[in-house]
């Protein structure tokens, strides 16, 4: 049996000002910090050491698992990184407004780009100033690799490959293991793990600066689907406010 | 060539207050993470942007990588950890004020202990507080390669086979590398570097937070002895202010 526990960032400054992220690297906000220690607080009050923590290469992911393995006494635990565990590439809507998007557009556009397991937003042009195409941390990767933009199954394709590839040696190998990352790239973990639908994928939600652990059998499948959020009733609430806020 | 840059962490909470640190994982004090910032700052201006970092396991050092790398804009850079990076052990010193060590054993004594090349401290016991014999991080580490007190020697000892087997195949495959580290683990590494004698190294100070680099040829020697620190003019003044400390 292995143990997987998944984190997802805390606020950004851009989630704060209600603009697209996507590969956009930008910073934990004040209130995202605190929600990252506090995510490290529910790990030591629910006993839960991790022996390694994987993360992705946006600084508010990274910023994340700092803060919640500083708070649990764990800054010194190895680390491994990827592009792969990166948020959704937002396309050509990265640092626009979302109101404003969707104002434009219209709500059926809005929320097909948003939500469709399958239609990701128009690519982003190469000298638009939130592009990442001549970002150096991406500089190892072919232009065939790098994203322009993506929808979840996109980010489903890219995503499994470290799973298998280096997450789940870590499992085998007897660790507990911390995924610090994103909303879609850990949806689309989610989404392998306990099997759901390209459609239902839409509906599911994971809250932020919660720890979601999962105990995972002998094939790295969930003991117990959707896995346990370590503050039940705190993950409750964001879901449901996630759930309104789209109504 | 390859390029090595060395990092010596800022000022800590124990620093501060006069006590022997070695093992013990204290945390940067706000001056220290003002000198770790700064240290990033002139990895900027001189146009140095490493590919990796390497890191001991002692959370002062972890966080002058983190804070010299965010100021960089490299806060997702790879980073290989290793117990092998740490400070010198201090074996029953740990924990200690200086001056009253000094006051306690005389001056001969506390040189000895401080600035010989291989007379260690007493060894510290396991059930004192600042012994790091139940400490998870080294839980992985034979009985027999756990340090409970070391003398310079032994530090050279330990660190060179994480040199040969981590840090020189990065600088082999072209990385510019950043080691984030101590005092006396980075003396260590001159000494090796330059070729230090075992008495010349005694006089040997790195100064904390200035970034201190290195050119290194296909053996991996430097180019130039001493390397060049991004700020020779404080390294400097930082060099003659540790010496007058001594007399």
């Amino acid at each position: 049996m292995a143990t997987l526990v998944l984190l997802r960032h805390g606020e950004s400054d851009w989630n704060a000002k209600g603009l697209f992220t996507g590969w956009v690297d930008v910073s934990l906000s004040a209130k995202g910090e605190e929600e990252a220690r506090r995510g490290g607080k529910l790990l030591v009050e629910a006993g839960l050491r991790p022996d390694i923590v994987h993360t992705s290469l946006l600084s508010r992911a990274i910023q994340t698992a700092q803060l919640a393995l500083g708070e649990a006494d764990l800054a010194w635990l190895p680390v491994k990184r990827s592009w792969r565990l990166n948020e959704r590439h937002y396309g050509a809507l990265q640092g626009k407004n979302k109101a404003q998007t969707r104002a434009e557009f219209g709500d059926e556009q809005f929320m097909l780009w948003r939500r469709s397991y399958d239609v990701p937003p128009p690519p982003i042009a190469d000298d638009d100033e939130f592009s990442q195409a001549g970002d150096r941390r991406y500089a190892l990767l072919p232009p065939e690799l790098m994203p322009r933009t993506e929808c979840l199954k996109d980010v489903v394709e890219r995503m499994l490959p470290y799973w298998y590839d280096e997450i789940v040696p870590d499992l085998a190998a007897g660790r507990t293991v911390l995924v610090a990352a994103h909303g879609n790239s850990l949806r689309a973990l989610v989404k392998h793990l306990d099997g759901v639908g390209d459609e239902a994928i839409a509906g599911l939600n994971i809250p932020t600066g919660i720890p979601l652990r999962y105990e995972l059998d002998a094939e790295f499948r969930p003991l117990v689907k959707g896995g346990e959020y370590l503050d039940p009733e705190a993950a409750k609430a964001a879901i449901e406010a996630v759930a309104n806020q789209g109504r």
